[in-house]
């Protein structure tokens, strides 16, 4: 493992230290515990948001905690859920009165968390808590049993935070906050492709291996098995692949307009990035889908893991107002 | 070779053609030539400022042109310099009768062109050129022959377009925002280690090796060789050997008011760089050195190598300002 890190043990608290100390013009925490992240300007009479999740993934999930996004994040040692008392914890210090509107992905140890969390907080704190489950992944896709969505939330959800916190920041209603948030949410997805396996401090080695000349198309950004191992490619074979999955699952038509977001998953350049992201021009234009407006970068990695993931969000008016609104946090500013 | 990428011939147009798809609302470029990238908006009457220099360390150089920062940037292919023709192209398109500002990294290929462009610049185009060489790695220190500066340019140039960009917004003369950019220059100093090479696409493999439990500390953004091989040891060992010298170097002692840059050279996380960070600021309480500001994230990689660098820049009253002056680049947003 060849990482620069002091103990594995303590990986978690050294890298929340660090964040404090470079960012505390925009992020405190509450409760004594770092892992309790909240934004340090509160906007009374506003719909707080929070989010949650495993560490590992930076910019995910405390980096957008700011202006015109987040309000709040729980965080968990790499991979792993916070608890419900992080969540409740962050609950009460963003509430205002309105409400607080939960956005986290589909993995069944937040799930739970998130929801002992908002049970508490109605119960025991009368705080109204919404909850929205952001699942895009189309590699995880089905089939879905008793309805349910197996989908893992990857990259995409970025973009249900963006448009859920513009329009929290409009000072709409909870409910309403939480009918734009499940509407992007509907409209987004992601596919991912990995080169290179990631490796947990705590463990020390890699969990799994990709051969030299190889990659796994759909894979997650816990190392989950993707729908498709096999030979490395050329970029614009890759990208054409993945985005007749991505175009095909919602399905995204001839004129549609998107957003896109070209996500680095930690040890791949945005030299490529940016040539994936020519590719994916080339090929949305070729099908007469708009794009509005492209984000390329790292927005949701998986630890050192080479590789990329592309979303998609279909847009409207609507939308549209919310993606193009600024923000200011730690990790995005528009 | 395990990159996402078509042919190695066609990267650098690729790339950029990415570029000018995802930031089209800043950056345009000129002369028919990718390769001489200028902002979009012209701000008649003030000092132009051109960088330019190799590919393969994004957001270096291309990505901080626009407003606080720099006017124009001519883009060699991975790791070679740009032509004197286009640096000339960018020096006609961003002058404004002030005249031009040139500020890039201590390397021959990019002296002599940078040279020839200023001569051409002044003679065929009657436009007044100025340049700043920055070389501020404490790795390359010296000895020095004939006085010459031999360290060479590194991530703490950063810090040098952000207080010349800042002076030239001000709308000061081309001979003030010199003065600021060579005061910066001089009050800056970086020290780098790299955990593992980078592969150049059209070489198609490393042109070094480390071993599996090594580290190089001092080692350049095109791998050149630094002062120390050795085992990798923990990330405070580490941070507090490259502050030594690096405190040491200019020096930086009890009392200064510093910002800070942790760079990542492209395959180290996020998480790893706050864990350096918070090294960094318990090191340099402890010499009473006081940090008005950090930065952490990419600024200056060197393709997928893993490692990182530490940049100080020594803050009078007047740098401190001109830091904390806003901007808006493809990459950089204050």
């Amino acid at each position: 493992m060849k990482k620069i890190i002091n103990n594995p043990d303590k990986y978690l608290q050294e890298m929340l230290d660090g964040i404090y100390i470079a960012h505390n013009d925009l992020i405190t925490y509450t409760n004594d515990d770092k892992q309790c992240l909240v934004a340090k300007f509160k906007k009374e009479g506003k719909v707080g948001i929070a989010t949650g999740g495993g560490s590992g993934h930076l910019p995910l999930f405390l980096g957008y905690v700011g202006q015109g996004l987040l309000d709040g994040c729980s965080v968990g040692d790499v991979f792993q859920s916070p608890s419900a008392e992080q969540m409740l914890a962050v609950t009460k210090e963003i509430d205002s009165g309105a409400g607080v509107l939960y956005i986290y992905g589909n993995y069944n140890g937040d799930i739970f968390n998130f929801d002992m969390a908002a049970e508490m907080a109605d119960f025991e704190e009368d705080i109204r808590v919404e909850s929205v489950v952001a699942g895009e992944d189309v590699a995880s896709a089905g089939p879905t049993k008793d309805g349910k969505n197996t989908r893992r939330g990857v990259a995409g959800i970025f973009f249900v935070f963006k448009c859920a916190g513009a329009a929290a920041e409009k000072m709409l209603s909870l409910d309403e906050v939480k009918r734009v948030a499940e509407k992007a949410a509907n409209n987004v997805r992601t596919m991912g492709v990995a080169l290179t396996p990631c490796i947990v401090p705590r463990v020390g080695k890699a969990g799994f291996s990709i051969g030299e000349d190889e990659m796994e198309i759909g894979m997650g950004i816990h190392g989950e098995t993707g729908i498709r191992r096999g030979k490395l490619e050329p970029a614009d074979k890759v990208v054409d692949e993945m985005l007749e999955k991505i175009v095909e699952d919602l399905p995204y038509v001839y004129g549609d307009e998107v957003a896109v977001l070209v996500n680095g998953l930690g040890a791949t350049t945005l030299d490529e990035q940016y040539i994936v992201t020519r590719r994916i021009d080339e090929n949305l234009k070729s099908r007469g889908i708009k794009v509005h407006r492209y984000y390329v970068g790292e927005y949701a990695t998986a630890l050192e893991m080479a590789g990329f993931s592309i979303s998609l969000l279909k847009l409207d008016d609507e939308l549209k107002e919310y993606i193009d609104a600024p923000a200011c946090t730690p990790f995005f500013r528009q």
